[in-house]
């Protein structure tokens, strides 16, 4: 693999640039992006050149689409019209079943393999890429066949320090619908709420509402095609925490809230071990 | 002032003794706790020396106590008992009403100042101290009349870098369902949900939901009392969220979710300033 294609080099895109480089890759890093963000990335440090994507694509062994949801889904034919047969395209878009389906009407030339890195930080952009940000973080691969995952990208992503883990596209948006939609949307509705009914609140504010607030400094930009693309996953799981939160509420004075406390701290703590 | 009696050595009095001798304060910190906690905290140099209750008291001039608030509203009168008037009782415990209600009951030789230091950290005890603990977070008191407040303890909490807000009990109480027990219940209550119906969630999880996992580490003994005392304040907290939830949900499909994003993220930054 000498020839790396990165499409949207953002926070996700700049830092598999870096992480590949700093794993000892000694190809070429080719960005495909407006012309802004590659002025930015070049200037960091993050990709050697920029390119448009009918230029960059044909030689490209890998191309990472690390673009929105819904840019990942109209890159999809255009990549691949472009690819060599056999390249590689992957992605690390952060739901997979839109995704995958659109990959199976559309890439033909080229293989697919969904990806999704369970990593992420509050800043933005190639200015915040971050040659570690994958580093002991779990990256999903939701390949059609577990048989066909490629052995040179998986061998990249351990390189980086990522941990590969395989799974169906539909149950990784199940699980991405608790493990993060909910929290997301669970903090955003708590900032919201505060902000609305209880706007004095921010004068007593501890560590603890600190961190329970940081998910809802997220941009809607990014969450848009995220919760258009898992809704009924999404509901699901808000409506189990609905029902968990009434559950709660109506056992404030009952032992009942110490089970619930021991039930949470339990999986808070299998979550760090 | 130049003898300090804390009782209940644990995170939170512990802090105040470290605090207090690193802001320059020379006089006597005798700790009130169990034998194994006196030993723990003279080990870690956190207190001078460890006394009972009936010693320690009658040559105070400040009495801490940062036991958990049941404990607190029966030390009350028992504290008052063997005070030298005029002392300064003062307390940590995290609801106001029912310990203010509690001392206007029975403190009388002794004066009283409601207060609660809004910090905290996830290890507990007297090792767990830190001088720090305090610094550029909100200290509340809750005087009966503002113009009562003692200089001196007001100096004290200013020297160890808290920052003093004023207000009544029933508010405090409000405001801190709001900031400090809704997050805590929102916290347990994700970790429940995702440990009974997303067990598997643990696989793809990333660092938001580290984030939002955090505070249901905490233990329900610390919990239960403050719940029991500040019950009604919490459902309303609660009712409030749930409802945010549910139109949540209702509006995924919907431009709404972008307002609730913006709601939301305004009041997180705001936190931040």
């Amino acid at each position: 693999m000498t020839d790396v294609v990165i499409i949207g080099v953002g926070l996700i895109g700049g830092s598999f640039a870096l992480a590949i480089r700093k794993a000892g890759f000694q190809g070429t890093i080719t960005g495909v992006s407006s012309a802004g963000t590659i002025a930015e990335a070049i200037q960091h440090g993050v990709i050697d050149r920029g390119a448009s994507l009918e230029d960059a694509v044909p030689t490209a062994d890998l191309i990472y689409l690390a673009q929105p949801i819904g840019r990942i889904l109209h890159s999809l034919s255009q990549v691949d019209r472009h690819a060599k047969p056999g390249a590689l395209i992957t992605d690390a878009g952060s739901t997979k079943q839109a995704i995958v389906t659109e990959a199976r009407r559309s890439v033909h030339r080229a293989r697919f393999l969904g990806g999704h890195p369970l990593a992420g930080k509050e800043s933005r952009g190639a200015a915040a890429a971050d040659a570690d940000l994958f580093r002991d973080h779990p990256y999903v691969l939701t390949p059609a066949d577990p048989a066909q995952v490629d052995g040179p990208f998986l061998d990249m992503l351990r390189a980086i320090g990522a941990r590969p883990v395989m799974m169906g596209a539909a149950e990784h948006d199940r699980l991405v619908a608790a493990s993060s939609h909910l929290p997301q949307l669970a903090s955003t509705a708590l900032a919201a709420t505060l902000g609305v009914h209880f706007p004095d609140a921010a004068q007593v504010a501890g560590p603890g509402l600190l961190d329970s607030t940081r998910l809802a400094l997220s941009s809607y930009d990014l969450w848009r095609d995220i919760v258009s693309t898992n809704t009924v996953a999404i509901e699901e799981a808000l409506s189990a925490y609905i029902q968990k939160l009434e559950h709660i509420r109506e056992n404030l004075r009952t032992r009942q809230l110490q089970e619930e406390f021991a039930q949470g701290a339990a999986f808070a703590r299998r979550l760090r071990d």
